[in-house]
Parts: C-alpha cells; sequence; structure tokens
C-alpha cells in the first residue's frame, strides 16, 4: 500500500565504535526504522539492537568489499524511503563531522523526504578523551580545532599551516598516510616539543596508541605498528597522557 | 562500613539539552550512582533518570544561585567518593570541552579515586547541526574550530584572529557578550559577507536562532533578543540554513 508510507530518512551517529556511546535518542530512531543503511566504521553490535525482520544494508566505502559511490548511496535512501518508509541512515562518529551527512539530506529534500539529524559522540572529541586526553584544559588549551588529512582535492588542507601557528589543540582525522607532511609543517613553526598522540580503533578492545613530540611521533607511530584508520592529537593537552614521557607531577606543573 | 566503598568519579556529558541526547553509557552510569553532582546547563528531566534516594547535588556557577567554585567541586568529588562511593559528575555538553573536567580527574587521582570519562554530545557540533547547519561540508568546509569566547583570562582569544583567515567553520561558545569584538576581527580581514548564525537554548523547545553575515549578524542578533547561553556559528554552512536570504537552490549553486 504506497500511500500508507511515510517516506523518512534519519542520519544517526553511531559514535566512535563502543556501541553503548550512541546516544538514547539514536537508539530509539533504530528501533523505529524500516530499513538501516550502514557505514564501515560503525559496530555490528549496533546492527543487532535493530528489530528482526528490519533490512540492513552495508553501503561502507572501504577496500576490498563492494562499495558504493556517494551518489549511488543518495539515490538508494530516496528509493527506500519510498519503498519501506523510515531510513535510518547509521554512520560512525557524528554525521555532520566529515560524514558527507548534508549532502544526503539535501538530496532526500529534493524530493520531498522528511529528514533529521541525530547526532553522534564525535571521534574527534571522545577519543582523544577516551585516551585520557582533553581537547581543552584551561591554561593549556582553550581551543581545539578539528581537520580532514583527506580533503576532497585528496590534498592537505593548508589551515594545517595555520593551526601550527595557533594554540589550538589540533585533532585530525583520516591523516595517518599524511603524517610525515603534518609534522614538517608543525616543525616550520617550531613547534619540535608540542605533544602528539595518534590513536587507532578508539573506544574499542583493540584500541592501540603512540605517545610521544612532533620529534618523535614517526619513530614512535612505527615501532608502535599504527595504522589507519586513526587520529591525530597535536597539542600540549597530550602530555596529561600516563605514556608522556614527563610525569604527572610535571604536567602538574606545567599547568599551575 | 567505611572499608566497602570504592571510591569512584564518572565524569558524564549530558549532551546539548534534549535529555534523550544522552548515552546509553551515561544513562547506565547514572544509574549505578551513589551521588550525582550537576551543572547549570543539565537538563532537569535527566535527574529525574536518577534511582530514587540517590543524593543530587547543584554544583553549577549561575548568577543568582549558591555558586562553588572549582576548587569547592574537587573538594566535594573527593569527599563524596570516600563517602558515597561512586560520584557520576554530570556535566553539559562534553566534560572535556571547556567543561574543566580534567582538572577534576587530576584532582580526583591525586587521592586515588578511580576515574572514568563518558563522552557526551558537544553543543559544538549538535547545536548548529540541529538547525540544519552542518559544521563541515564536502567542498564548503573540510575543518572546524571551537574556540571558547571567554578564557581564563577573560580576554577573547587570540585564536579568533586566525580563525579569521582559515577555511575553518568558526564555532564560539560562550562568545555572544563579545559579539561586537568578534565581527570587528572577521571584517578586518574581509570576511563581510560569512554566513554567521547565533543559536541560543540549543535543542530545547526554547531555542532561538539569527542567522546572517559578518555585516548584518549584530543587528539580526538584537531583534531576535538573542542573549547567553549561545553558540556561534561564522562559516559558508550557515548558508544552508532555510531562513539565509539565499534561496536553497543558490546554496546549491554554491556547491556544486
Amino acid at each position: 500500500m504506497k500511500n500508507e508510507i511515510s517516506p523518512k530518512l534519519t542520519l544517526v551517529g553511531a559514535g566512535p565504535g563502543d556501541p553503548d556511546l550512541i546516544t538514547v535518542k539514536g537508539l530509539l530512531a533504530l528501533q523505529s526504522a524500516d530499513i538501516v543503511l550502514y557505514d564501515a566504521l560503525v559496530n555490528p553490535e549496533l546492527l543487532q539492537r535493530v528489530p528482526l525482520g528490519v533490512k540492513k544494508v552495508y553501503v561502507g566505502k572501504r577496500k576490498n568489499r563492494h562499495t558504493y559511490t556517494q551518489d549511488q548511496i543518495n539515490a538508494l535512501i530516496v528509493d527506500f524511503a519510498f519503498t519501506y518508509g523510515h531510513v535510518v541512515r547509521l554512520k560512525g562518529g557524528d554525521p555532520f563531522v566529515f560524514g558527507r551527512g548534508q549532502e544526503e539530506i539535501l538530496y532526500a529534500r529534493n524530493f520531498n523526504v522528511e529528514t533529521e539529524y541525530i547526532p553522534g559522540i564525535s571521534s574527534s572529541i571522545a577519543v582523544p578523551g577516551l585516551q585520557g586526553i582533553p581537547v581543552t584544559h584551561r591554561g593549556t588549551s582553550e581551543s581545539f580545532w578539528v581537520i580532514t588529512g583527506t580533503t576532497s582535492t585528496g590534498k592537505l588542507s593548508s589551515d594545517i599551516k595555520l593551526a601550527a601557528q595557533s594554540t589550538a589543540t589540533v585533532v585530525i582525522l583520516m591523516g595517518v598516510s599524511k603524517l610525515k607532511e603534518i609534522v614538517s609543517i608543525f616543525r616550520d613553526h617550531d613547534r619540535q616539543d608540542t605533544g602528539v598522540a595518534i590513536i587507532q580503533n578508539g573506544s574499542l578492545p583493540t584500541e592501540n596508541v603512540a605517545i610521544g613530540t612532533i620529534d618523535t611521533i614517526i619513530e614512535i607511530a612505527q615501532s608502535e605498528g599504527i595504522g589507519a584508520p586513526a587520529i591525530i592529537v597535536i597539542g600540549d593537552v597530550v602530555k596529561s597522557h600516563t605514556d608522556f614521557p614527563a610525569s604527572l607531577a610535571e604536567w602538574h606543573y606545567l599547568l599551575n
């Protein structure tokens, strides 16, 4: 009965990995879905919270699996909204932090599909936090700048140069393959001693972390075997990490 | 029986206001609390989810109510942890985004109190998003910079000048009282036509919003009667808001 269907798209942020880091509202949306489209970075445990009989479709963009382009995903969303009704689009982190969420919303609206956004815990803040690294800390960092390492042109963002001149904690997502280039920009601005953390698989049991400074991080990341997907955090807030060479006492001293 | 108490501090992010925007993990922590310390920005509905008989203590820093200094809050946390056991410290947004969460964690650790951090939905990302303004959008903004308008020195952060030269979406928390100064910095960098949104009481039924450009926002904010607490968003992602003078069609044109 096509006329009983109310086509709707709800973007839901799944959070950084731990399935309990979805919001209550996001979980309620999953439970009212008529179909779920999910990404590579979504924890499979979350899919078990979708009611039995509700179709779950993988539309991730990882290598070695069947992939959809963004245009195909947009078209699927609209097609499914008119066929099934409530489409829940489950994305890692927050849908508006490099998640291409707005592209899906604008596309769906063109077809008069109702849209809703349910925020998710962004890895940019929570993954450092879960490692004991606060993105802000009074007296150390009073701003944080979240930058993608992989822009739409494939190049490193020119913002990294400004970031190296700022007092911000700099959080770079999808940037591990450009680590050398990033380190070199910070060196050029005399930031050799600034703390750096690289965190892979944040919030999951497989979490792996490298802690150092601009001067030492490349070597440390290699010896820890850090790979993508990972988050790079640059700033002296990293010095509160227990693995940081300075003792916690020194860190206190730095702050007070 | 003092020796049965396991002193523990859990920092829980309550999210931007809507009580369903707490995480599942945060809600579980509230339900296992022996005592809850909460801030001004926490929705009272969340407190109703704390089990009956569990003490809830307001430690906010708003005007016109009894206030605690940060030192007093730190001391209360440790005192309560040894008296009651599991202290849940419920904070608006995320505890590490200008929440002074790390200060509480470091203080508690000094007394060997176990600590845990449960991230919250940060207003910096979600409040713009719920207004239809994505902090990132491919081709428009590939980074976002979150800055406090009220630094520990009381002055506007010098980072605002760098931000005005960047391509980042700039999100300023606690900055409404410094709006004129912020606007003037962006004017100095020829940013008159950049979109600006100011959102008060984001995610709540009392939400109020002003949408304009660097050139027009002061007048519009006055006529809309926007006051604190509010979030300022500066960047062309604001142009996707339905109240923005350019039509949605033009916005599409800008992007594609």
